[in-house]
């Protein structure tokens, strides 16, 4: 189904973006419900039918893209799609009928019957809420044209689960906060992000591990905020976090310049080097490149080729890419292979 | 009085030797005591200044080279010179005069008022016991004649330690046994060893660890063997674990070839890439980069490149290269530095 994994790279963490080392994407997601439709309870099979076969119709008639029925999917090709955040962990659990869509340009996603009937979700490289917010809203009006959406007077859109009532209005952005970890500030900071009704997650979502010193911050509430109120509010926090994250790697260098050099071309030393290599492992070590990139100190290398390196080296894409299904430490061998391709051409020890 | 390095590090190790991947160097040194001096525990200033300029006149008539006043050189210049393995930490310890001398060549090194009146040592690269010791007794035979020495018919030369007694010679390799480390054997065959009556030691002799998978070999016994049995008896000690040692290489390549070549590439990553490395780690990291010459998988750097950066980058001798009295992190800068313009011109992404 996948011929090419390139197809799941979105072009649009392939283009300049304000802020990219350290704001690495941002996401915005609506969820709509279908009226007359039963919602996530008391949905039956043939209700689920009838509503992918309907977002499926009123899709095609208006936008270019990919439609897949997810049930029919080999569990490498969801976990791929999972791994480039296209699909959410809840749809790929579901027992009744369900389905994404992806855009041609790839930076928007529609998942059918997840929680709620529809998630319309936007991807963009960078700090870039607005624009890819529009782009969302494109969809998200179109289809309601087309389906008519389930609304309240009172509470605005319903949802299936009451947190996303309102404007059911997701905004994130993936943050690479290396300097604030090193200088142990993170967890004040994080408990501020939550007092001021945001949520930080890891690179997987909801109750994933933080690792390779990404942070992916989003709101908490949907209700009683008007959508342009929330992602301003979400923008000037991150714009916050990414001073504080600057002031921080400035105290480091300072403090422990050549601590950090070593550390950034170790790692660069490691990923251009391995034979076998763990995910986890490249994500530790790609965030020191990042850091070493942000710091002027890598200029061989760019942050497109990074996301592009961390996206293709997750444990289902790397199979993807290969077109192979792979053993363990078959994974670990042709991850390392495949960085080190495509980091060849450069020569480390220079400097 | 070092103007340059290059000075310390004998032509012998640049030459082109037997087994010179496995077996770093091997020496040799004979104890010899002069007749009508006293002894070490009886001696008096006068006797250890008289004592020096015996040997330092026998030496000037007889063979070119440098003849160094120990109580004249600056701790850092002895340092370098312990590093090189042409004096003994016990030399260093000792308050009346001492000295010693450095051939031409670089490979014959003589103590004065070490333990014994004179220390008489070859060094050579890889497996050369035959051909070091004939140096040896060069230069043995002609302070004889000069001299005179402490003999008794029965027990044969006279030695300040009886465990010296008799020949008076130490013959000592330098294996590097990663294989055999790796495997776990290696504990076995230094019991196996000890029985032989060989000794084992680390890098620094008696009392030093073992570090970087380098293990000195020598002989307990000086007493009731001829000399040219017991340099046949440690060569062929030598090559049995020689054996032993491609035998256990063969055994990972075929358990663990992939986790070795990633133990290797990953070495050379970070020795040509770090900005701070104390010496320690180089020693380890060589270990894997001579392992990896050895089986053929690293084939752009050759074992000589490797014995030079192992005895610049002691603590000593890379203050003495740069000419600079360095503190523990300078010294770390200096020797990352040092090591990667050594290394530099390779690429070690390629394969």
């Amino acid at each position: 189904m996948f011929e090419n994994i390139k197809w799941l790279i979105s072009p649009e963490l392939s283009r300049e973006c304000e802020e990219k080392e350290i704001v690495v994407s941002t996401r915005i997601r609506v969820a709509r419900n279908i009226e007359g439709i039963p919602f996530e309870l008391k949905m039956k099979t043939k209700d689920a039918e009838k509503l992918v076969q309907m977002v499926k119709s009123a899709l095609e008639m208006n936008f270019k893209g990919k439609f897949l029925d997810l049930q029919k999917l080999k569990p490498l090709e969801k976990e791929s799609l999972l791994e480039s955040h296209l699909i959410s962990p809840a749809i790929v659990k579901k027992e009744l009928p369900t389905a994404t869509f992806i855009s041609e340009e790839g930076n928007i996603s529609i998942m059918v019957n997840e929680e709620d009937h529809l998630r319309i979700q936007g991807l963009s490289c960078g700090l870039n809420l607005s624009n890819i917010a529009s782009k969302v809203y494109e969809f998200e009006e179109i289809l309601g044209q087309e389906l008519g959406y389930a609304y309240n007077e009172n509470y605005g859109f319903i949802t299936s689960c009451p947190t996303n009532l309102g404007t059911g209005l997701r905004a994130s952005v993936l943050l690479h906060l290396p300097g604030l970890v090193y200088t142990n500030e993170i967890e004040k900071i994080l408990k501020s992000t939550f007092n001021l009704g945001m949520a930080v997650r890891g690179l997987y979502g909801e109750g994933s591990e933080i690792k390779g010193n990404l942070f992916q911050i989003s709101n908490q509430h949907t209700l009683g905020f008007k959508e342009d109120e929330l992602i301003e509010k979400i923008t000037k926090f991150t714009k916050m976090l990414i001073d504080l994250e600057l002031k921080a790697r400035d105290v480091i260098l300072n403090r422990a310049r050549y601590e950090l050099e070593d550390k950034i071309f170790r790692s660069l030393g490691i990923l251009t080097s391995a034979r076998l290599i763990n995910s986890d492992e490249v994500l530790s070590l790609l965030s020191a490149i990042r850091l070493g990139i942000g710091l002027g100190l890598i200029k061989d290398i760019d942050i497109i080729t990074l996301n592009e390196i961390m996206l293709v080296t997750r444990p289902g894409n790397i199979q993807l890419y290969y077109g192979e299904i792979l053993e363990e430490q078959e994974r670990d061998i042709r991850r390392a292979d495949y960085i080190r391709h495509k980091l060849a051409k450069r020569n480390p020890a220079s400097d």
